[in-house]
């Protein structure tokens, strides 16, 4: 089932808030539109009479391998969809080939998600509180359970205005809790997420900020939410392994550009210091093709990983990366790439 | 509440014929979409890992200080919105810490306008009538009332096709009269307005009249509705200390350049030589991060004032800058910008 | 009334095959309305502050003089769209102080159109049959009879498929023939108006012919139906005191380039050596002051003239020209032009 | 009757499954809405005053002689169409003078085709079996039938994902084959021409194998599925005779460049040097008139024939071409162009 039937059934199967949650953007939702058309406007000049009988989709990231370039995005919440939550998603991963991004603000314990798939890959994506010092035990334990690199959030200083959410007054269904953080959102006028990440997420972050991560945990340090290459190249130069070029899936910023525009600038300021990867938007396999021509080591997925997740658990997450590597492989042979490291730029018109 | 929202409710409560005098545009009405698409077509750069924890986003406007770059137009006719008209919106502007410009075709006399809220900054819309001697005049009860610059409103030698006025016969409603002026628009086959303005505005207006202004006046002469460089620059020549880049709400000449494209070019052209503001289709906060960036200082808000003022009188023009400037706040925080002076061209793609 | 509601009403009056054939375009009609939409997307750049107290829309055609730049085109069949015909379109533009060019498709002879308007300027626009003899004597009538100068049609070596005629097996109404030609087009399967033009027109017509009509004539000879500018300066090269850039109202060729796109290039090429008029989409006073803008001397409108023709003979014809001519001044005061001379291509963006 | 209508008259008479198969393209079906547009969407700049009395739309294809440049597809399955298939469309093509050429995966064998029309000149279209011995043999079957070249489909490393045809789990009709090879494709799950060509077309094909072809047949070898100016170059290079510029009718890899787009490039690429042929999207007389202008030297017509077979076999067909082949006539004179070799680039803006 392809991703557009994916999410119309998702829709019938999640709690209306929920759904908006997963499914609403910013203000006018332009670039939530935007970051979708943006891959299909792209046009690609395939290539023809090159020996694909041997195609091949996997790839590293950060070293570790992966049967595919589509990753998995760190959404929060994932126990709105499915009861297993984030736990159903480590093993769909795990089923499927290809690493997990887990959120703070997930519905599992970082630990126990850990525990569900333990020999799959697994990132940990980092939002920095205000108290430091929790946010430092927060990184030891994502390092004691086996995550093997930081994904640190940079574009949340302040939550973006998400409408649908205001007006649904948006928190967690009873019995669901930010489960690292111990704590469910407040009840309030407007987005109880809203309330809780203006009160307790830290708005004075700066590059400095990725030294102190990576010389306290240890590990590389992912910056997710760039979309410039001046701020892409001052992440490197501060320390980061990888850059997550991405608008926060259209849910901060109203009418950025799109991430597979920003995507070429980022990989070119770039080059070869970092490994560079995007989401937003992605819905096909021919635009993880575009992605790759355009620079990006791997995707990562969101929004369908949620609508797989809420219609069969761990094994929808993982048909959901099988059904868009199988269009990626098809997508290669097409354009007369047998692997990954033939898809250049003159694939793009 | 949101902008839009806010004027579907206002057209419930506003007189049919005085809504469509507020929301119509001339001819066809192309310019009066585009304004608004114009803004929201910009695509933003933001910038990252900035602190923002102190943003501010207060401004000074020819030297006086206002909490947020949201200024009030000089919008006609307010009673027909709100019972108390200008006075209101007088009263709001003081209270949301911005400066209102008052319209020589205010429905309340600039004197009690000035009286409603006696601290607040304050600028004078001026139309130059044939009558030089009553124009004087005019300025000089401006100037008494504490009126710190006038506005000259240059593109209406004529006035505009309002299509929806000629078809409504547009006229003030009983009781209600251009207080400034004594008057009300004759009742006429087509716009009553359009007699009144082609009888009684002056068309032979140059760049000579800016120095008669400022030299009558003693005050700082704005000139508003420029919408090209060299305009701009012939009137910071003949003295203007500020230029209003408008196509006055897309009332005057259908198809003209929106007032986004319009105001790199004149920014760039006048430089540091005077102050530059805009109108014309803000109606978000990103819109207003952008117009800085193309090189503003500030921008005014016409209709969204109005809308406001129709739903709420003072305490609904209050909101609609407060929530206006609580998106910019929020906008420059996700550009990564802690203060106006920090945007700059690169902002945008 | 606007052009729009005047062609809704002229739909009501209008026998339903002639007004397709009046409204109707060439295959799938894609000129037809970018004809329209291309004038519209021209966006102005208007001057402020200019003295336009005496603005004046008057202009010459080669030496005769003109109230207003909005001259008749030569549409044929007029008597479909009023019993009186183009008799009544001569009064009407004699009315308007504007000049009427003839179809040599009149419905009335070309002697009876111009004793309706005895002295009003009149052009005759020429088709070139097979039948030289009789083009010849076609000539000398419309000398004999007062029209100064000879508009030749060269963008019909054969028609062009309106599939609106042949659904319609379009032939003149019984009663109405060619009165210049003395016949009415056959009645066939398809367009009986194709029929006839593919069997009697020149399509062998070159450069070359111009001089002959000149010579023949003792006329200036405007040639009408120009896309390009290598190909008006030969026409000018072999004899053309004007061009009239036109794709034929969107009749002959679909998918050609705009007029307002031609029109440029077409002034461009031409210079001083000739006038360049246009036709095609202009409905509004701003497509004409942007077709000065571009080069032209004055445009022609063919449907306007009709709906005005269907609604009101001599009368509709005369207040669709003075209304379209008001449009004219009050764009070119809010342009901060006083005259046709004042409008330069700075005006457009 | 046009093309449009004759569609919809096809989608009446085609059983629902097998029509999808014609009509549908892969994935969204961006690329097979765009490839018509595409054409639409090229302006034309028609020259005037040419003597076109004696048109002529006559060609030669690799030296052989047609009266129009409109050839026919190699579409498969033609039998579903109508009940004789590619007999009747051996039969149409005679009669209207172009050449036919004939896939691999007809419904009739490719002797029979032969026969139906024996003096017609005809091309062979060829999948490359990885069984190789039997490939050898089916080029051996069509050169002693008659066929004069061999169009070697490029574009088949792997089948793209054709939505309707996976939904609709197509297969040929009980009592069709595919009558060259002797069998149907499986029924199964999802698409049964997926499950067949996976299975047995040759992933590994390069351009080396074009000398195979070549050397093994003694006829031209014609490329077909080449989008790029590169890959053209290197057909040729390695002895391609021509190239059909071509992404299957969108029905390979969604959002590649149309075949407007790439046509350019690879005939500008190619040069001399070998035909450049063009397929997809063409529906209008000016699509060829573009195409040529573009650098083609005939077109091919797919769904077009298709329909026109449905509506009328071997009549049908021969109506579609000589239709299309009038409009490539009438704008060929209203563009001023008396053959095809008078078309050159500059016919379009």
């Amino acid at each position: 089932m392809d991703i557009v039937s994916l999410q119309q059934r998702a829709r019938e199967i999640i709690e209306p808030g929920a759904y908006d949650y997963y499914a609403g953007g910013a203000d006018d939702e332009v670039t939530l539109v935007e970051n979708e058309t943006a891959w299909q406007a792209l046009r690609l000049r395939p290539h023809v009479l090159r020996d694909v009988s041997g195609v091949d989709p996997s790839t590293t990231v950060l070293g570790q391998p992966v049967r595919t370039p589509v990753l998995l995005a760190p959404a929060a919440y994932q126990r709105m969809a499915h009861d297993e939550g984030e736990t159903a998603t480590a093993r769909g991963a795990a089923a499927a080939g290809t690493l997990m991004c887990v959120s703070t603000l997930a519905t599992v314990t970082l630990e126990d998600v850990a525990t569900a798939a333990p020999g799959a890959p697994r990132w940990f994506q980092l939002y920095v509180r205000k108290d430091r010092v929790w946010t430092a035990e927060l990184i030891a334990r994502a390092k004691a359970s086996g995550y093997t690199a930081l994904v640190l959030t940079v574009d949340v200083p302040v939550l973006g205005r998400r409408r649908r959410d205001e007006k649904n007054k948006f928190t967690l269904p009873t019995g669901l809790t930010m489960a690292n953080v111990g704590t469910a959102p407040p009840k309030v006028e407007g987005s109880g997420l809203a309330a809780y990440a203006d009160s307790e997420l830290d708005a004075s972050l700066t590059f400095d900020d990725i030294g102190w991560l990576g010389g306290l945990s240890g590990l590389p340090v992912v910056i997710k939410g760039v979309l410039r290459g001046d701020d892409a190249v001052d992440a490197v130069a501060a320390g980061a392994a990888g850059i997550v070029v991405s608008n926060h899936g259209a849910r901060q910023l109203d009418t950025t550009v799109t991430t597979a525009f920003a995507l070429r600038e980022v990989a070119e300021a770039v080059g070869d210091r970092a490994e560079v990867y995007v989401d937003g938007g992605i819905r096909r396999g021919t635009d993880v093709v575009k992605a790759v021509a355009l620079g990006a080591r791997a995707v990562f997925i969101g929004r369908p990983m949620l609508w797989g997740l809420a219609n069969g658990g761990a094994k929808g997450v993982e048909d959901v990366v099988t059904e868009l590597t199988e269009e990626v492989v098809r997508a290669l042979m097409l354009c007369g790439a047998a692997r990954l490291d033939d898809v250049g730029a003159d694939l793009l018109a």
